[in-house]
């Protein structure tokens, strides 16, 4: 086995095939197996994303390859969902750990592989092109592009007055993470199998929110995906448009798994978990009105959960108080995760 | 520190200045900072390739930062220039060892950045987003996009009769990393400074050869760069082509550092060193004396080493007679790098 036909395997020829079925095919040109792939499209712009994930920082170590494809997939597109951009094509640069032997590695390749071509299959996403090299970490990159029907979302377009829009529930990736890093931990022993197994299928497979983001783009011209957490990415938000934000925490969505914890603890979750990929969008309350008669099937999956002020920063309203502290831990420090912290 | 203000320290704010100079700005509708980058072009085709490098493989562990933002960025160049590509635009996967102090990361990114936003504005190349994060290795992926003037280079496109023309000499390269591998080896010891550094240089900087790619594509269907050897490389095209090639070692054009070493010696690290990224292609004749008419300023740095036939693989010619082994080793195993031998 070397480099070339490992490519030809596992990517090369499931993608060929995949080209003639998707509504995407006639933009690319030349796929896998020359020094780039050569695509076209009409006049839209393009939505550009790029993400890598290594084992044991983005994802735990034993997470199977099914699971790192769906993973490595969806959070590039939710990329382009909090763009409001349509999938269109996407590299992937693997890096395989040096100690995988030659059986390993065709097991792992063969699971991995299969799930990515369903997965972007159902999203009329082609694989265009890519890297395959040895690592001591497993790692994946990649990068994604989408064309653009309407303006994109930006996270500098909110302004005060806007109100603030979720497009599902909150706190379940984050508390999978929790049930696997401290299987035994006191906190999870009223939680049951069946909101185990959601927690852990939140963290692994999650789901990017593509119509959503598109019918969003229509009326809004600002989103972000909760990557970080929704403290850490409505924080962004409001850097990158200057204004602040409140939230109602009462109205902030609890994964229905989150319900035989503390409030508290619960809400903590909510608010400062990350990997959930729900949008979070700022919009004038006029076009979420107009978005709710034109596309309730869409609207009845958002929450409205605050909106954005002309002060700075994030105030939280819990139980008619403004929250200084959530389940001991000081509010200004529930941001994101910090690769540099 | 964290992750989004060095994103903005090194990367953001240098390539927003970067835009306005290039003529690319204009393509560029929202750079770094948002969930997507947003570009726009004319009705052009894309070229599309994505290059890791990871610290240990691609590059020896002591290379400079600056010569690893060099190097990252023109193997990914390379890549368009083999597709005749004019670049444009190009995103950033940067992982970091968690072994780096904050003292080492500010010092490395400051080098690293400088370096990579100087190189872009040379080729009118504009940095669009990225994602930062940390692992066991230093690792550096690009995705690069030019725009097509002309119809791609591609490995499939030699026919037997073909000219196979080389846009420089060989070999500088691969003796640079047996330097650093093994600085002591009495293969080396006839070598002096000036050779030894331009064997370096040719290593950890190489030069994409973009302009030449340009015109190449003018006239000329099939072209590779050489990443793994010219016998690797020029052994895709034969593959995907369905044809042999049959090449006159003495034609092979040697870098002057290797002038000291036994001739058997440098036409091998001529023939398998990879990393030396020139142009192979694969020209009709009257195509290639067109091209010397036309653009003697261009054809003058190219050398004719042999042509494609209707066998099978690839035969060297040396002294007139067909090599079977050269420099103790067999021809078949000449061939380049592999990952996953």
């Amino acid at each position: 086995m070397d480099e070339f036909s490992l490519i030809h395997h596992y990517f090369a020829s499931q993608a060929t095939v995949k080209q003639k079925n998707t509504i995407n095919s006639n933009s690319v040109i030349l796929g896998i197996g020359d020094d780039a792939a050569i695509v076209s499209h009409s006049r839209q712009a393009l939505a550009i994303s790029i993400d890598s994930l290594i084992s044991g920082i983005h994802f735990p170590e034993h997470t199977s390859a099914r699971d790192i494809a769906c993973k490595a997939l969806m959070v590039n597109l939710s990329d382009l969902a909090a763009m409001g951009a349509t999938p269109a094509w996407f590299t992937l640069a693997l890096s395989l750990p040096t100690d995988f032997n030659l059986r390993q590695t065709h097991q792992w390749l063969d699971v991995f592989s299969q799930e990515l071509h369903q997965l972007a299959q159902s999203y009329a996403l082609t694989l265009i092109g890519g890297d395959t090299t040895r690592g001591s970490q497993l790692s994946i990159t990649i990068q994604i592009a989408g064309t653009m029907q309407h303006p994109p979302m930006r996270r500098a377009n909110a302004r005060a007055g806007d109100m603030i829009l979720l497009s599902g529930t909150l706190g379940a990736a984050a508390l999978g993470l929790k049930l696997l890093q401290h299987p035994q931990a006191s906190d999870w022993q009223g939680i049951d199998n069946a909101a185990r197994e959601q927690a852990i299928q939140a963290l692994n497979r999650p789901q990017a929110e593509i119509e959503k983001g598109q019918i969003l783009a229509r009326y809004c011209q600002c989103a972000i995906d909760i990557s970080d957490g929704l403290l850490a990415d409505l924080g962004h938000i409001c850097t990158q448009s200057h204004c602040g934000a409140h939230i109602f925490a009462e109205q902030v969505p609890r994964a229905s798994c989150l319900a035989t914890l503390p409030a508290q603890k619960a809400l903590r979750l909510a608010l400062s978990g990350g990997d959930d990929y729900r949008l979070c969008a700022s919009m004038a309350p006029e076009k979420w009105q107009q978005l709710q008669q034109e596309h309730p099937e869409i609207a009845n999956h958002f929450f409205c959960i605050g909106h954005m002020t002309s002060g700075k920063g994030i105030t939280i309203e819990y139980q008619q108080h403004i929250l200084t502290e959530l389940d001991g831990v000081p509010i200004s420090s529930l941001g994101g995760y910090n690769h540099f912290g």
